[in-house]
């Protein structure tokens, strides 16, 4: 079995379920009581918070906890659309393949009567900060683009975009979720104003995220309640799972560099070997993406069902981003960086595990091929191809 | 050691925890995606939402799963005034005790140009049926009380109250945070339309909660995004959160009415010792109540002095609601019965666990007598009593 789905979601590491468990047991007062043992819980939640900030060059009072990265874009762009409305400033920047969490909202804002521009992000799936400074405009109250894309793993110029953003006094929010434990992050260098992590996406637990708000930036509640979180988040704390967050991401960091390394090797050799597959071609940019990020599509074939013969052979992928599965629309992403419907239909993302081997790799690209080649027999595209028409993917 | 404080947050249970790690270690997948691992973390979810539906007679599609009862309060509160003001009604009813997540929202909508009633209590901590009958206007849309007071545990009289809502076709709201896994709870039978939980309330883990919404009523999203939970609820799902959720509630159930009737006699007997305390007295009703709830307000006393000397007798209690902890101010819930604040500053909360014995209720009786009358030996207040002052407490 090869999970190569690590983009949707990673399994919990050892340290970070370890730490989860002993926090359940022993720490499980309510941070906001007096007691011991309500003191002892309130102090795993503020060494957490203090981990977390070090890790991206915060300081712990700019880290909120949430419950996901969801949360934490919500709250994001939410915040810096009512700071922009108080001071009659409606316009938001953003890119054309963000995470559906930030185009929703930006969807719901537009109700609201905000305009939104979306930069677009070329075929090599990366924005150009010139055309961000461009975009900007006396009433732009936010510019929100994504660190490293979720379905084709392009980095994004963001110290760039971060330092247009400062020269035009533009709160700059960032959704990191799949940058975060996998490249280096710094807040401050990269001129980053808000930034979104969740911590299933580096080996922490499900269910927990934070968002970086540089101090001065008011946060605007999405629940209301309790004191907690400064009175910026109500709900009891979920210290178990937010100490477990903390863990996972001080594990990812140790090894950090080592392991991009690693795990970018055998992304490359894993392209070269699909690249020899006729009329399939990576999405994104070759080497400005994550270590474990691969993306292809395959002309001629519907991406679910090579998914699903995939899974029989014990290789577990995704076409694109698994919050959209089950929809019939091809993949925004795909469209955005210029893909035609029915070529974004057959893609196919594999993101790597960090214990990858060439093996594993060489696995995959047999049984891909294999896969590919036996689904277009049974494809009309692919005969209409055969038959003389020309192919999108050449 | 006697922790007292589970109406703040209780201990995961074991079988609770062994659901989570087993879940976290094998069934890590994304349950949006196609493949195996994915397919049975879906399976693992909806098992989870039959099982709870279950317990509370709702249908699995009416169960939302959420970060914890905070959210679920905000978006069905939320959801409601999107729905009243769709119709043109924008009053809503409530009570002046009920949790901070709730009046906060109010008052939020309250901004936004709803009026909101908030019906009293009485000295015995307990919502009128006729009065609520008499609050409701031709435009009320929601009616939003708690099932059962987190700092005092007077129960409401949910049935009457439910009846009254769809004799006039208001959509009624519970704040079950607290009864839910203590007391039974049937949204059928108590014409419930819209109810909170947490799981952490009832030895489930922290961070995970739900939202029961009736079919029918269309829910608002808090968090925009991916396409989970019927699209009402964006972020990948907290599968091993949400499965420790459904075990421990499943195991709550189990042996409910054992654990209330024993749990309830030792309340009893505390409340009988405590009564014994000169100017102390019980807030809200002594029968009406959780099985687990004492609290008791004595007179001259600061609560956090009277918290802090238990603490280092092995007694972990509260003042009240953890969430306002840290707050100066006196609880708005025992204001709301009519205590004045001197008293109201010298509440103590005791909330059992399932697992109390008579010999710890003796022994919390002893240690809080001799607290109390060490506290009043520095107060000013107890000192003008003894010196001819009338008590508010006799």
């Amino acid at each position: 079995m090869i999970y190569a789905d690590n983009a949707a979601t990673t399994r919990i590491s050892d340290a970070a379920l370890n730490t989860f468990i002993t926090l359940s047991r022993d720490t499980y007062g309510n941070a906001s009581s007096l007691y011991t043992v309500g003191q002892r819980a309130k102090e795993a939640l503020e060494q957490a918070r203090a981990d977390i900030a070090s890790v991206i060059h915060a300081e712990p009072r700019e880290i909120l906890f949430t419950s996901g990265g969801s949360e934490a874009d919500n709250q994001a762009i939410r915040s810096a659309a009512v700071l922009g409305l108080s001071k009659g400033k409606k316009h938001i920047i953003s890119s054309a393949f963000e995470h559906h969490a930030v185009l929703h909202t930006l969807n719901k804002l537009e109700k609201e009567g905000f305009s939104v521009t979306l930069l677009p992000v070329h075929e090599d799936g990366l924005v150009r900060p010139e055309e961000l400074e461009d975009a900007i405009r006396e009433d732009t109250c936010l510019v929100t683009i994504m660190y490293a894309n979720n379905e084709i793993g392009t980095i994004q110029p963001i110290r760039e975009l971060g330092a247009v953003c400062r020269k035009h006094g533009v709160i700059f929010h960032t959704d990191a979720v799949q940058a975060i434990g996998h490249i280096p992050v710094d807040v401050e260098a990269d001129n980053i104003d808000m930034l979104s992590a969740s911590a299933h996406k580096f080996h922490g637990p499900k269910g927990v995220g934070f968002l970086y708000a540089k101090k001065g930036i008011r946060l605007t509640n999405l629940i209301e309640g309790g004191a907690q979180e400064r009175g910026k988040r109500a709900g009891t704390e979920n210290i178990p799972g937010i100490a477990a967050m903390a863990t996972a991401l001080k594990e990812a960091i140790a090894s950090l560099s080592e392991r991009a390394e690693y795990v970018a090797a055998r992304r490359d050799r894993l392209i070269a070997g699909l690249s020899a597959i006729p009329h399939s071609a990576l999405n994104g940019d070759a080497t400005k993406r994550l270590p474990s990020n691969v993306n292809f599509c395959f002309e001629g074939i519907e991406g679910e069902s090579l998914l699903l013969l995939l899974d029989d052979r014990g290789i577990m992928a995704s076409s694109g981003s698994a919050c959209t599965s089950g929809s019939l629309d091809p993949s925004h992403v795909l469209l955005a960086i210029g893909r035609v419907h029915d070529v974004a239909h057959g893609s196919l993302r594999l993101s790597l595990g960090d214990d990858i081997t060439d093996d594993e790799v060489d696995y995959i690209i047999k049984n891909v091929s294999e896969v590919v080649t036996y689904l277009r027999g049974f494809s009309p595209i692919w005969r209409d191809l055969t038959a003389g028409k020309k192919p999108f993917i050449l």
